[in-house]
C-alpha cells in the first residue's frame, strides 16, 4: 500500500490484503496475512479499531473516519487526528515510560492509522469499575502518568523553543478541540440539540442547572482556560474509558484530543470519572454489597492527588530544567524554599482548576451529547436518575465552589453525604 | 532586487539602488532614486531604520539585523521578526483601525525589511514625556488600541480555529519571546551578566530585591502566565517608545515582539511606562515646573485604564462572537446580567495580572539590560538614583501585592506617598 494512496476505510475483509506488506505488523503477527484473523471492536465514539491475529501473535489497528462515528458524515473530522494520536503516544511514552501507553509499531498518516500493542488481558478501566472490581495499581499508575507527562511536556523542564514547536504542531488539532469546547463547556448549559438526559426525572435539575448564572460563569472561564492556557501536552481526553488495565498494569490509550492545554485538565477530568464511578456505584448494587467499592473508589481519588501532587514535588526539585522558576533565583543562591513557596503556588492553581474541570466534566457526561457507561448500563430509569442527580449536585458544588475546598477530605465527605442523603 | 537574494544589510548608500525598484516606494517618493535623501535614524535597540526621501514624498524603510544591534553579533536574533511585525501591523491596523499604527507600503520577507509610511511631525512619545509635554489624546487613543486589539484578536472575537492557526504562526517568534521572557522577569532577579544598574547607589536596594522570595516568586509566576497563556496577540513591547504622537495623533509601532500572549501584559507594561516617566520628572524638573506635569501622568494612568475597560465592555456587549462566553448561555435566555458577572471576573484577572506585569517591567528597566531614556537621561546619578529608587519599591508594591490592590486611586495615592518621600 503506497502512502500516497487517497485515504480509505478499512474492512475486516480488505484488512489483510491492505496491510500485509507493512513489515512492522508482519514480523510481529505472522506475514501469512491469508491466516489472520481480524475483528472490528471499535466501541468508541469516533474511530475503527481492528484487532488482528496471526500465527506469530497479535495487534491492534486503529484508524480514525473522516468523521464522527457517533454521529455519522453529518459531522465531518479531519483525518489528522491520527497523526496527532501517534505524535502524542511518543512523547507520552518518552516522559511517563515505556508500558504507560501501547507500544507503537508503525503509522500512516495518509491512512491515518496506527499499528499498536495490543494489550491482553487488559479491560477498560471504566467496565471494570462498573464491574466494581478494585484495581490496586490505578491510583499510583495514573498519578506518576500526569505529573510526568504534564511536568515534562512544559516550560518547567523543555526548552522554550521545542515547547513553542510542538504548541505550534498541536494548535492545528483544533477539531478535537472544538469537540470538547463544545461539548464540555458550552452545550451542557443550554439546550443544544445533541444533549440528552434522562427524562423526564432529571428535568427538573436539569433547568435549574441551565438557569444557574455562577455554575455557567465558571463553566466559561474554565473554558477560557482550556483553550487559552497552552501550559503542557495534555492527553485531553482522560477519562475511564481511555485506560486499559489489569490487576497489575494500567495502560493510558486514545490521546487523539492531546493539545497544549491547561495542567489542571488531565487531573480533573479524570477524578471526576472516578467520582462518578462512586455515584454510579448504587445503581449496580445488590444487597449493599458495593460499600466497599465506594470507599475504595474514594480512596483512589485521594491517592491519586497524592501520587500526582509527591510526584510532581520530586520532579520540580530534580528536573526544573525550563525556563520556569529558575533555579538561579532560588535554590542557586541559598534560597530552596523560595523554590518551595513557587511550587506551593503552582500546585494550588492546579488544584483550584482541576475542581472546576471535574465539576463540568461531571455534567456533560449526564447533560451533553457523550454520556458513560457508568450511568447508562442503569437499565431502571428512576434508579439511573438518582444516581446522575446526586453527581450532578455534586459536580456543580465543585465548579463553583473551586477557590473554596480545601481538601479531598472535605470533598469526599461531601460526596458521602450526598450519596446517603444527607444534603441536597 | 530578487526577493529571493540573500540578506544583505541596507546602507545609506545602497539603499536607493537597491530599492528603486519596488514600485510601492517609487509611486509615493518619486522614482529618481539619485535624487533620495536617505538618513539612518534608527535608535532602538534591535533594527535599521532609514528615512527616505524624494521629490514627491518620503517613507521609513526598517530592516532586521541577524543580531541585537544593542549587544551586537554575539547575540544573533532571527530575520524573521521582521515577518512578525509586518504581520501583527496588518491586524492591528484591521483590529484598531487606520491610523493606529503605520501605514505599510511594502515587505520583502527575504531582505527582511518594511517599507511604511514616514511619520511627521510625530516625536516618540517617551521623549515628549521626558521634556514635560502633556499630550491631550494618548490615553484615549492607547485604551482604545488595546481593547480592540486585545479583544478582537482573542477567542472572545475570533473563530476559534482562525486564532489557533494565528497561533501557530506566531509560536515561532520564539526568540524574542525569549528576549521578554529573560529580561523581563528573569534576569533583573540575579547578577546576570547584562545586568546593570546606577551604582553604588542602588546597590542596597537591589540587593534587597534580588534576596525578596515573594517577589521572585511573583516574577516567575507572571513569566508562568506570559509563556503559557496564549489569549491574544499582544503588541508584546508596548512601552512609551513604540509609541509616536503629535498633540491630535498616537501611532503604535514596532511590533515585533507581538505574539499570544495574556491580555494584561501590553496594559501593564504601558502603564509601568507612565508610572517611570511619573517618577523620572523630579529628574528633569527646574524649579517644581514639573507638578502638573506629574498630576498629567497619573491622570493618564487613570485615563488609559478606564477607556481600556470602557471599550472593552463595549466590546464584551457588541462584538462578542468567538466561542467564550457564548450568548446562547446568557443575554439570548434573558440572562444579560449572567454576561456582565463573567465580564468582571475577566476585566478583574486582567487588572490583578496587569499590575503583576507593571511591577516587573519597572524592575527590569533599572536592573536590568534594557534600561529607559526617561531615568538614563538624567545625568546627575545621585539624583537618578533618587528615581529609581522610588519607582523600583513602587514596581515591587504592584508586583507582590496585586491581588489586594482594589483601584487605581489608592495605587495613585501611593506613587504620590513615595514621590514625596512619605514612604519608604
Amino acid at each position: 500500500m503506497s502512502k500516497a494512496a487517497a485515504f480509505q476505510a478499512l474492512t475486516v475483509e480488505t484488512l489483510p490484503t491492505r496491510l500485509v506488506g507493512v513489515e512492522a505488523l508482519a514480523s510481529r503477527i505472522g506475514g501469512d496475512s491469508a491466516s489472520w484473523d481480524v475483528r472490528e471492536v471499535g466501541d468508541g465514539n469516533l474511530n475503527l479499531v481492528f484487532i488482528v491475529k496471526g500465527d506469530k501473535g497479535s495487534a491492534v489497528v486503529k484508524q480514525a473516519l473522516p468523521y464522527v462515528r457517533l454521529v455519522g458524515e453529518s459531522w465531518p473530522l479531519p483525518l489528522k487526528r491520527s497523526f496527532f494520536e501517534y505524535h502524542a503516544l511518543t512523547r507520552q511514552e518518552a516522559r511517563a515510560g515505556a508500558g504507560t501507553v501501547p507500544a507503537i509499531y508503525h503509522f500512516d498518516e495518509a491512512q491515518a492509522l496506527i499499528v499498536m500493542e495490543y494489550l491482553t488481558p487488559h479491560v477498560i478501566l471504566r467496565r471494570a469499575l462498573i464491574e466494581g472490581r478494585q484495581l490496586p495499581k490505578i491510583a499510583r499508575d495514573l498519578g506518576l502518568f500526569m505529573a510526568r507527562t504534564l511536568f515534562r511536556g512544559s516550560d518547567l523542564s523543555m526548552k522554550a523553543r521545542a515547547r513553542k514547536e510542538d504548541l505550534a504542531l498541536f494548535a492545528d488539532n483544533a477539531e478535537l478541540c472544538d469537540i470538547t469546547e463544545s461539548l464540555v463547556f458550552t452545550d451542557p448549559y443550554y439546550e443544544a440539540t445533541l444533549n440528552r438526559h434522562t427524562s423526564p426525572q432529571l428535568d427538573g435539575l436539569v433547568a435549574e442547572l441551565r438557569a444557574d448564572r455562577d455554575l455557567k460563569v465558571e463553566a466559561q472561564k474554565l473554558k477560557h482556560m482550556f483553550a487559552a492556557n497552552a501550559e503542557t501536552l495534555v492527553h485531553g481526553d482522560l477519562h475511564s474509558g481511555s485506560i486499559m488495565v489489569t490487576d497489575s498494569e494500567t495502560r493510558i490509550i486514545d490521546p487523539e484530543f492531546a493539545f497544549y492545554g491547561p495542567m489542571a485538565f488531565d487531573v480533573g477530568m479524570l477524578l471526576a470519572n472516578f467520582w462518578m464511578a462512586y455515584f454510579s456505584q448504587s445503581g449496580h448494587e445488590e444487597d449493599g454489597d458495593r460499600e466497599a467499592m465506594r470507599g475504595y473508589l474514594l480512596g483512589v481519588v485521594v491517592e491519586t492527588w497524592s501520587v500526582f501532587r509527591t510526584e510532581f514535588s520530586h520532579l520540580w526539585r530534580n528536573e526544573r530544567t525550563g525556563m520556569l522558576y529558575d533555579r538561579r533565583l532560588f535554590e542557586d543562591r541559598g534560597d530552596p524554599l523560595g523554590a518551595e513557596q513557587a511550587l506551593d503556588r503552582v500546585l494550588h492553581d492546579i488544584w483550584i482548576d482541576m475542581l472546576g474541570f471535574a465539576g463540568v466534566e461531571i455534567h456533560r457526561r449526564i447533560l451533553g451529547l457523550a454520556h458513560n457507561a457508568d450511568f447508562e448500563t442503569i437499565a431502571e430509569e428512576d434508579l439511573r436518575a438518582r444516581c446522575e442527580t446526586k453527581a450532578l449536585k455534586f459536580g456543580r458544588h465543585l465548579a463553583v465552589n473551586r477557590h473554596r475546598l480545601l481538601s479531598l477530605d472535605e470533598i469526599n465527605t461531601l460526596a458521602i453525604r450526598i450519596e446517603k442523603g444527607n444534603v441536597a
